[in-house]
């Protein structure tokens, strides 16, 4: 039985409802600790989210960087105040794993993975869905060189309608809380499914689309940007708070095409579809197509974001029982997302001029 | 019973062997003459095609033009060859069913209405998915206020892998018979789909992605490019030659979504099918959806090519029968996808820069 990792919860964002709820669900995980700024609201948010009534609170985050009782925190704070929680928290020793996007740049980024390396601590950035039993099957096809070949176009989309509420007050507006907007929020999902169909594979230059939609305070609520490669191969997404809730990723190669409409929240939590077509065609008369897209599903027992915490806390494990040195494969991952965001934004914000690339 | 229209056939290209069957399932059309550079091409097509003994054989296209016999032509001849054939055609009183791009550009698609117009002829273009009844109920269903909204992003791609043969011997990849290559061909349909989500609103600028594959005569073979409207209204859409065959249409409104993936060519004859979601949401924790995008079936007996024919037989014989006046709604739709063309493959060749488009 692999030993359970302490979580200390650094904040109580509602998003952090449900990944308390994936601590508990992971078999190698356990919340032992709560921060907010106010004990009053980490004891309230053990209480809302059926925690024992042991559940260590503490009302600063520094309280909880010197918990002993704390392996890991999960941070998921706005992101400008990533930087110095996450580097707080690698000094203190504790892993860290950060809601996405980690940094409102690569530079900052680096900060926080520098200060992780140093400690000997593992991080991991909160993109659940690449834990998703359905993204290894998936890229199990797209590696399958007979029957998707290379890949020729990516294409992702996610949107959805902020209410005039979300639209006047959450963070992801805010231009000092979270001042990436939707490009953060929503376009990290985006590019991070066009680098993982690509294999990870950096594209040489990015260009925002001209005229994102901004609200008073300059923050993105809508845009868009192409992606590209040397060789040839384009990627586009789509990234908005003003459209309604669409999650598309469609992955075209030189033999096959993936494609699916949930991959960043499944539509349903224990069991997630994808279609795959290979070497479709026509008929004789081109009036009809002789095969089809095939349905393929995938079941799960434990919801993505446990299967995250999961791994996650058995990279930790790794770590604290056999001294193991911290996964790279993640951070790194984080970093080339987090690359091509930058020149995303370079773009944008310089009327649609090409930008390089640079890891 | 409505009279039944006479078709000559203008070329014996492979597409007319979908069309002279369309032309014998729709109620109000006879296939009665078959033309081609060669009397002994006409005459095989006519026995291949299980084409009546009698059925009229022509060995030049100017013979058909001047059978008495023949009320409309069906002109699949490559691109280049449709300005001289499709004003002929008119000169000569017959109505003109064009198979698409009707023109290399939008002034040599002027000459072909303005012939049209003056000879009081019908001109329609061979985009037959506009004529399936899918295509009526999705359009219904965008029109509605309650749950599609305001469209706020299109994207459009089809691509197919062309084999060997195709890339170094079809009209399509030829200069001088198709020269708009996988821009006029699969890139026409991508426009128009745009187009008809948006309402035929025409979008103000057009910016063609940097680095289309071209072959070594500087025919395109794969291409990209965005479409933008003045209110934010974005569109992208992909045209290839060189990926595996895919046919997306994805169109993101304020209040809902609208998918299909076989938009030109239905996956079967009989039925086809789309999605559509309307005011999507997740669960509270965002773990999973609450309601998925619905499946909706539309089943038709007859196939969209067989519906286009019937269409344009229907205007043809208000002309021919009650001395109506040819409709302009199809040319007009025509020119807006040739002038959004236009001003695509103007971006392309400039390297990227955004052009204007005007109509």
């Amino acid at each position: 039985m692999a030993a359970s990792i302490r979580f200390g919860i650094m904040g109580c964002a509602d998003i952090a409802r449900k990944i308390c709820r994936a601590i508990g669900l992971a078999h190698n995980a356990t919340v032992v600790a709560v921060s907010s700024r106010s004990a009053d609201k980490a004891r309230r948010f053990v209480a809302d989210n059926g925690l024992p009534e042991n559940t260590r609170v503490h009302g600063s985050y520094e309280d909880l960087l010197e918990d002993p009782a704390v392996d890991a925190v999960y941070v998921p704070l706005p992101t400008s105040l990533h930087v110095h929680w996450a580097i707080a928290a690698a000094g203190k020793g504790k892993h860290v794993l950060l809601e996405k996007p980690p940094a409102l740049n690569a530079a900052e980024l680096d900060r926080i993975l520098e200060a992780c390396e140093v400690n000997g601590v593992q991080i991991m950035d909160g993109t659940m869905w690449m834990h998703h039993p359905r993204t290894a099957k998936m890229r199990e096809l797209l590696s399958d060189p007979d029957r998707f070949g290379q890949v020729k176009r990516t294409n992702s989309i996610f949107s959805f309608n902020g209410d005039s509420d979300f639209l006047k007050n959450d963070i992801r507006v805010k231009p000092d809380l979270d001042g990436l907007g939707a490009l953060g929020d929503a376009g990290w999902y985006c590019i991070r499914s066009i680098l993982w169909a690509n294999d990870y594979d950096l594209p040489k230059t990015a260009i925002g689309f001209p005229n994102p939609v901004k609200n008073e305070a300059g923050v993105v609520l809508s845009c868009d940007a192409s992606l590209h490669w040397e060789d040839g191969r384009v990627a586009t997404f789509h990234c908005s708070f003003l459209a309604h809730l669409t999650m598309d990723l469609t992955v075209i190669g030189s033999k096959g095409t993936l494609q699916l409409n949930d991959f960043i929240v499944p539509f349903e939590e224990k069991s997630a579809h994808f279609t795959f077509a290979s070497d479709s065609c026509f008929n004789d008369l081109v009036s009809a197509w002789t095969t089809f897209p095939k349905k393929h599903v995938v079941s799960t027992d434990l919801p993505q974001e446990a299967l995250m915490v999961s791994e996650f806390s058995s990279l930790v494990a790794a770590i604290k029982e056999s001294g193991a040195k911290p996964d790279s494969k993640w951070p790194t991952i984080s970093r080339k997302t987090q690359v091509v965001l930058d020149a995303v934004k370079t773009s944008l914000d310089s009327g649609s001029k090409p930008v390089q690339i640079v890891f």
